[in-house]
């Protein structure tokens, strides 16, 4: 029998920390894990279907209201991370993205972005019910 | 009488936004609002008279442990924000600074960020006594 | 007498280099010189009346076609660099901005980016005539 | 018969452009081209057997002392580009990277960067003779 938690699906998108990422303290810096969130849900959406730049061109954008991260480990030049993007929250003009970075399979920075669904002017719009029903298998 | 409220000091930072900080939506990016707190806080540590360049060379590290951002708006470029900064918890290992970006007078942003104080083999280091006495008016 | 050389005028822009700019050699990365010589022409259009936002707002845009850059030293954070700006070229629908980057007066970077004048749909556009007059105190 | 034209090796990398590199163009901004040369050959140098996270890690940095740029293209958010990586000239103490940026087949920037080999204090360093030999089937 499946439980809630085992239909959990997550995306996951590799990545190797760029020079131009890393910072005086030798590391990624910490901005960088927005821009890797955002890779891996530009990936997750590509993957169901939903390609986000073809959002964009169709009218619904998705800027992101509110983010946060915590963060317990780093990753420096040349390294290699795993970023897994999942669904948090879903609604009919909203989604929360979950992320969690992993280096050498260990966590190093776990976060959420929340996101409305706007179209062109900025006014609320709903979602496609097809993009609905292609995130479903990734909510938590 | 001081109320513990009229006590709060805030620091001030005016930017203008950077044509490379703005996205394809023509607003700036979600991160640049870590990059503006950032300048924020660096200017707040260097008015108390602990600019973090020398904080650094003298062993102190203040990583980011974690972020939290709240967007109610956007700022395009060529567009002036401020940025002001204030202190939302201090201990002596650790600092949560706090943010609110405005433009024309409108908040489109608040944040926090938390800092730990480490040295440079990442082991926990007090922080000077005399920078948490500087930092005090600026405590919310 | 006014010599040509006399003639030329520089716009200076102040800046402060930031913690996200550094990267792990504890220097501003090489690709920051782009942004700060966007940040000086950005500066030098709008003190000659012809803030970029407004030209691209009219459908004047000036996108970059080549860019170069020569680095003789090095800005760390915190560090206040100088960024001079000037015209290398004007034409009715391209302009070449020279830039030289100043740390305590002494050069450590300079460069050139060169403009083509187009339309939103990026065909040729011929400059505004006002603005090559505007400019011209600042040709080399 | 092997002529030099057939000799000329060139690393590969293909990039999918991020919704951080955008700007208000809608294309990826210009100083991108720098980010995603530093990508190509951070590759090349890896696939050398000398990856440049080692290479520094032993006391050799290869600092740019200049960067150069020639755009004919443009590259929007989700579009794949390749980058492929040479080297233009090699000496004892000094590398030239050559890049060319191609999206579809079609070239839409190309250009260079020079960089010094140094110790940790500045100083110059003789490249290893090994990295020089495992540079050479990439020399223009």
């Amino acid at each position: 029998m499946k439980t809630k938690n085992d239909a959990k699906l997550k995306h996951q998108t590799e990545l190797t920390v760029r020079y131009f990422e890393t910072d005086r303290m030798k590391v990624a810096h910490h901005s960088s894990f927005l821009v890797w969130f955002e890779v891996g849900r530009t990936e997750l959406l590509e993957k169901v279907g939903f390609p986000y730049w073809k959002m964009e061109e169709n009218g619904y954008y998705l800027p992101v209201v509110s983010f946060s991260c915590r963060i317990r480990g780093s990753a420096d030049y040349g390294e290699r991370v795993v970023v897994e993007t999942w669904v948090e929250e879903l609604g009919s003009r909203m989604i929360v993205f979950g992320y969690q970075v992993t280096k050498n399979g260990k966590a190093i920075a776990g976060g959420q972005t929340r996101h409305l669904s706007v179209d062109s002017s900025n006014g609320y719009r709903r979602l496609p019910p097809e993009l609905l029903d292609a995130l479903r298998p990734f909510v938590r």
